[in-house]
């Protein structure tokens, strides 16, 4: 199976644009919702949820493992990589990428959590690509709280993203990366407030790019993977809303199965 | 010692409340910041988390434990008064004596985490006291992230604050728990937009008073505990945000010793 983690919720926007870019592939997902946000963490802590997070993966079936996670992706992908036999894939890179093939004016915004921005992946992985392109990055930690209460079409989000987003106005950028899962579920809310013209880089549809290509390239792995269409949804902790998030996320409804880790 | 613990750093209000009211008993805090929030997880995972919270504080010299956490002292408190020997203070039943103390016309607004709403706990504290009052009472889940934040003063804030409590505006109520430790930091916000003849309760004050009358008729306990004016912090994780909020509550500069649990 393709094993795909996130601190919550929110990273079943990967596992819908996995499912839409390759179908037919079971995916095993966790969602660590008993200790959810990974956000406002430490690297430290972030490292050792992942590190469980991918080996409930790994003694579950996963032969490859996806990081939905863009907190976990910044801090602990290294680590991760290093520690496990399988093939390991992060966010950053494929969202990084999409955004330089996107900008004409190579001035490119990030927004992510506290400990997302605070890594300085997104500037690291940019700027290696291209060392000439400009980065902006802003942390906004309470967009996550506001998307996992459903709080997506209020004037209050409005006016917080508007807030957070005006520093990147400011600096002129002409393409802005979504570093966070949760965000994709406010795309209309930011693009209003940071203008249509602007390019919106979603860090989840990068990913399944790249988990194609790879499964094209290794037949050997692809192999492994089984192909019944199915997916299952293991949290570490199960509430209504947690469930109301998973179906609107999805759009479909969806059995999240409770599990220790 | 005395034993304090929170899902993170708003307990810390309690620490404040008990060193005011009672000075130079030695204090061990723990807040969970590793896994924070617990207002928006199960009870099944607030239990485990107030098992384990209480473990660490008995096994590091608390005698006596007082939960601050609303959350944990709605769904937890039961559990943990009948598994440990050690006498366990809870927040809601001072709060919701206080209330009952201030209200004439006996009509109640609580506000809350989710669980705490939820769990229904201030309405049959309150209906055991007096079965004629009326409680009304509203989850604002992004309370906590605001105040974690540092949110306090903003016009956002103050625009989430007067939604959340327009139903309890509308009920007439002459009194307001506020059932988080989060909330008093936004007490001033919370008392413009409900009406400044509304008497509003700190569940963080009430529990004081009642470890002080407890000590003052069990000198055998009070003989128990050190008195050399020490708190020591213990947190799960260390952020600089964490450590700020930590400053911003006590009101002065606070070592955040690190402990995994």
């Amino acid at each position: 199976m393709i094993g795909i983690f996130d601190s919550g919720i929110g990273g079943l926007t990967v596992v819908k644009a996995i499912t839409e870019r390759i179908p037919g592939y079971d995916i095993i997902y966790f969602g660590d919702t008993a200790r959810t946000p990974y956000g406002n963490k430490s690297p430290e802590t972030v490292i050792e949820y992942a590190v469980q997070d991918t080996t409930f993966l790994l003694n579950n079936g996963a032969k490859i493992i996806v990081m939905a996670c863009n907190t976990a992706s910044s801090v602990a992908f290294d680590i991760i990589e290093k520690r496990f036999d399988a093939p390991v894939f992060e966010v950053i890179t494929p969202a990084a990428e999409l955004a330089l093939e996107s900008s004409r004016k190579m001035a490119i915004g990030v927004i992510g959590t506290r400990a997302t921005v605070k890594s300085g992946i997104y500037e690291k992985k940019i700027k290696a690509l291209n060392p000439g392109a400009r980065i902006y990055s802003v942390a906004c930690p309470l967009l996550v709280p506001l998307v996992e209460e459903g709080w997506i079409d209020r004037p209050e989000t409005a006016m917080i993203v508007k807030k957070y987003l005006h520093p990147l106005k400011v600096r002129q950028i002409d393409t802005l990366i979504l570093g966070c899962t949760h965000y994709p579920l406010l795309k209309h809310v930011i693009q209003r407030k940071i203008g249509k013209r602007i390019n919106i880089i979603d860090s989840s549809t990068g990913v399944a790019g790249k988990v194609e290509k790879f499964l094209k390239e290794r037949p050997d792995i692809d192999s492994l993977l089984s192909k019944n269409g199915k997916t299952r949804i293991f949290v570490s902790d199960v509430t209504d809303q947690f469930a109301k998030t998973a179906r609107v996320t999805l759009k479909q409804n969806v059995l999240l199965e409770h599990v220790k880790i």
